[in-house]
């Protein structure tokens, strides 16, 4: 009886970044533009602000820009509560609009947002400060359910690992990319406050450097034990230094199970298939998207040329050279090995019976 | 009769860079690490400057380190002919043995140096000045053959080109790494100037760029059609943009058909296997080390963290992140669908009867 009680646990408090919150009436948000270089917060109350933050990546990550969207847009809202009723509905819905569409192929965006106009018209009689006093509280559900499903993502992947694993990731799915411990790195979060070791390996993933300049930042500052990789030395990694697993994010699961990620993510499936290594995505439900039936019907944003031209300023290539610049890709259903839910953990396959338990189904 | 002459031959006359050459006692090359927001010679004469250049990848390029190996080290012994003929003799084997030691994985650069250290035995009583111009006529020797390699390579590789092709290639593998037009470029400019319309897709190659710095920059000048992709994007672009075969050079190939070459080939490898695309490696025969059985016993040069921590002097991870800097991966023979030299078109099953053809078999 006593045994359990007595034998110290191996917790450790992991010291995690808080990507996006609310604060003093505005969305607070760490600039990750400047990362790992500088460390800045910065307050947006203007929906020009907020947009310009989405779309320049200031905040980034699937569910990380859905809580970021429904706080920037109660926050830009807090200043016009005088306009009358019928305008302060008008600028919610045209704000809301704005945001939704300031990036495309993420679902959590327009889920969130979505979320919000669903219960401003639920509130139809309500006063604006009312009604704004209502959306707040629904952003801030949407912010405090990130962070449960991110700790239950975390548990349910917790069961992969074991002590010595080597997890291969790409792009930023951490704390950075969403309101509380991540999606493919809350299981290793997990993993380390039980005292567990477990070595990532993060793809630098260009253009944007997610994985050099955020997955490494916050996992060194979390003590766990990062090895960077530029994204074409992957197949090679695998081979060579031995992945236990390739876990990744998602920006968007439709219903056959296909799942656009960060560009890059598809060769890493094809690799890890290659190498026999089971390859998953980790991601709460709103990333899912029933309406959907397979992956090529997933808008993919082009993004600018010169991220990929040009870097600090400096010229890297041809100043007019053509770029291929998809910033997602889709990678099919049949080489994802299964999908941690914040409701366990599922096969591809089995997406469209998770439906009925979504609030997607709603929409 | 008159037909065949009177239509007019689409022949193109293309504009191509000289990457290494001799010029007045000097090794003269462009330096590359400039490229491609300047374009810089430079003359080398001190056996420390040719090392530092190929150290430092200001000459890269599996071919062209060899002949500028070869043209660095006679040009290093041009000031030294007034030593005793003894000392002068040990002078070319310890400055041969330090250029030979400045990259491990490229086989070229120590068959370059070793020729003409057999040269140089083969010639034992000559004088400083007989002996140097005997290095000198090798070197350039090694040159003239590179280029004329490079053309056949091109010739042979042309068959599998039609108007229309897209060529997906990685790292640079043109004029700028070899003496002549390239190994996996040079059927691209062969094609040029037939006329044919060839599409090369070229991956950026991180850490160093040499896809978006390199191959990108001597397309365009050539005015062809060229698109730079983020190394992770490969996969994507195989199946978004129509990849009709991948075409990659080789720093070494050894007997039973494995392939060393920039690190990424091996994943590239993978994903046009899983898309079903042909997957060609282009290099001459110098690139050959039938010593060694299999290519897990190929020294993979690791190079410094910092090539992929810090950007053009921007820190773009955390300043002490591990990094796996393996410069180099290894392709096996089983996804290789040709390799194609100045000889002709081989299985890589084939490699080891080449053997007897090769120069590498004297050594």
């Amino acid at each position: 009886m006593l045994l359990g009680k007595d034998v110290p646990r191996l917790t450790v408090s992991i010291d995690i970044p808080q990507a996006v919150r609310w604060h003093a009436g505005a969305l607070r948000i760490i600039d990750q533009t400047l990362l790992p270089a500088e460390y800045r917060e910065i307050d947006l109350v203007d929906v020009d602000d907020v947009v310009e933050a989405i779309t320049r990546l200031r905040v980034r990550g699937a569910p990380a820009i859905g809580v970021a969207g429904a706080l920037g847009l109660v926050a830009s809202l807090g200043p016009h509560l005088d306009l009358s009723a019928p305008e302060f509905r008008a600028r919610l819905e045209e704000s809301g609009d704005r945001i939704r569409k300031a990036r495309p192929t993420a679902t959590n965006l327009a889920w969130a947002v979505d979320r919000l106009l669903r219960r401003a018209r639920l509130d139809a009689g309500a006063s604006n400060s009312e009604l704004w006093s209502s959306l707040l509280a629904e952003a801030t559900a949407i912010l405090e359910e990130d962070r449960e499903m991110c700790r239950r993502i975390g548990e349910h992947g917790l069961k992969l690992l074991r002590d010595g694993s080597t997890v291969l990731t790409h792009c930023n799915t951490g704390a950075l990319a969403t309101a509380g411990i991540g999606t493919a790195l809350a299981p290793v979060y997990l993993a380390a406050e039980r005292g567990l070791c477990v070595r990532v390996l993060a793809t630098e993933t260009r253009p944007l450097l997610q994985g050099s300049r955020l997955t490494a930042w916050e996992l060194e500052r979390a003590g766990i034990d990062v090895t960077v990789l530029p994204d074409g030395a992957a197949a090679d990694a695998m081979r060579a230094l031995g992945v236990d697993m390739v876990i990744v994010g998602a920006d968007r699961i439709v219903a056959n199970g296909d799942v656009a990620n960060k560009v890059g993510t598809y060769g890493l499936a094809i690799a890890a298939r290659h190498h026999r290594i089971p390859f998953y995505v980790a991601a709460p439900s709103s990333t899912f998207d029933f309406s959907l039936e397979s992956g090529d019907r997933i808008p993919i944003e082009q993004r600018g040329g010169d991220e990929v031209r040009r870097m600090s300023g400096r010229q890297i290539a041809p100043e007019t050279v053509a770029v291929y610049g998809a910033a997602f890709d889709v990678t099919p259903a049949e080489l994802i090995s299964g999908i941690i839910t914040e409701a366990g953990l599922f096969k591809p396959t089995e997406v469209s019976t998770l439906r009925s338990r979504s609030d997607n189904a709603e929409v």
